[in-house]
């Protein structure tokens, strides 16, 4: 039982919990909304302290507990970690700190590589955090021990991203220099490793080999979402219209022209909350 | 009086205080171990929230304010805010909530570049925060009322010094993009108004023209410390070696990498130490 407190009924119609380090997991959230327009949604970006992912694991380990408990007082149904960072690095500990189902972004974007990758050749690119962890290797090599793995970081992708430099001569430069020692190695698919990455997929597509099959964590995120939902039968059925309610630790500069690029529309239903922590 | 509780001989061998957002505030302690040999430091980098400069001004006066008192109960008896963005939009919070001198970088270098610009056109180039809070322009129009300032954010620079993309030409292509609307505006000098930016001041210097003059706020401001130590007769005349203490909130990715590209040394005696705050 997932909370104790609630009746089946009632526990459907909660929400489900997404939190990320910043704005990035709004590509999460937008695959949500497309894939499972029934479900309400509280987000929790922290924006005061984003990013994580050139911190330690430490620091975003103490970071994500405390957010995932805050989505669980909320009343959360189901929290989903969408951001590549704290699921590779704070995941066990998100798990233990809260009672509901919680779902990362590595395993359902390595099940995915997988399935595109005939050859068994993946590349996984991420913040540097993302890679130092080496959580996408070790989930691909559980599910088949035969696969080859090969990482690199791109820590100004998210920079980038967030400045706005999205199809631009500099950012297929980045791209070409991180991309170079991967496309050596003759890889099948290319995951995506970090929620910022798929806005500039057409940019990362023109790097990379044709043939290099492109994963989205985001869409095969959301896939997950529905079939946990589903499997605990707790997938909201009511005809009540969803509730979308965005929590912000800062309201940062050029806050709404980057949510608005991740979402894919205006982010409306926005509030700064300050939670009790220590740094 | 400064501090009651200290007599005057034992202030003057109390540290100087210094903070930024992370590790850029590492090239003004270097300015000040050149120029101030005898004196003791304890710096504190708030590398489990960098960067400030793209989160808003509310968020960024509650961190500085929680160092600033953090560094008075270390005893410091004169906090140098060595960044730019917490020098733009939180000096006045900062000063009020402590007893001692408080120095932001933000005037030294606006003195500095009046002095190098015969014509009175002046460029500053900082994070986007610093920008929007147009205090030098303020600063500089509070000094001469017939100046003319002409700004441009650079978010991108911070990013590139930390992956160490120093001398390359995407820097050298990034800092042509961000500079050129101030090329147009036939400058005398360009301030850089972010700590990180001496790093790339050669970049800088191949892209602006030839007589622009560039004014490196880390500098300018170490001369205001000494100066206000003289003046409030609390220079350290003791003949015992000084000692150097650095505190961060986190240690980040690359982090020995940064802090000795950006001291200009091996960086010894760090602690990690978390002080408690809301976010």
């Amino acid at each position: 039982m997932i909370n104790p407190s609630l009746k089946i009924n009632e526990l459907r119609q909660q929400p489900i919990g997404v939190f990320d380090s910043g704005l990035g997991g709004l590509t999460v959230v937008n695959q949500l909304m497309n894939q499972l327009p029934g479900e309400s949604i509280i987000y929790f970006g922290d924006t005061a302290r984003v990013p994580y992912g050139t911190k330690s694991s430490l620091t975003i380990q103490r970071f994500s507990v405390q957010i995932a408990r805050f989505l669980q007082q909320q009343g959360v149904k189901l929290i989903v970690v969408a951001c590549n960072t704290a699921s590779s690095v704070a995941l066990e500990e998100i798990k233990e700190s809260v009672t509901v189902p919680v779902i990362g972004v590595i395993e359902p974007g390595a099940r995915a590589a997988l399935r595109e990758s005939a050859t068994k050749r993946i590349g996984v690119i991420g913040t540097s955090a993302t890679v130092s962890a080496g959580k996408y290797e070790a989930v691909l090599k559980s599910l088949d021990s035969s696969v080859e793995v090969f990482s690199r970081a791109c820590p100004l992708f998210v920079p980038l991203v967030e400045e706005g430099w999205i199809d631009t001569p500099v950012t297929e430069e980045v791209a070409a220099i991180y991309l170079k020692p991967l496309m050596g190695k003759n890889i099948a698919s290319l995951i995506l490793g970090c929620t910022h990455y798929p806005i500039i997929k057409a940019t990362i597509k023109k790097v990379v080999n044709g043939n290099v099959q492109i994963i989205d964590s985001a869409i095969e995120t959301a896939v997950e979402v529905r079939n946990t939902l589903q499997s605990h039968k707790i997938m909201n059925e009511s005809s009540h219209l969803p509730e979308h309610l965005f929590y912000v630790s800062d309201f940062p500069q050029k806050f709404e022209e980057i949510a608005r690029r991740l979402l894919g529309r205006p982010l409306v239903n926005v509030h700064r909350i300050a939670l009790d922590n220590s740094i």
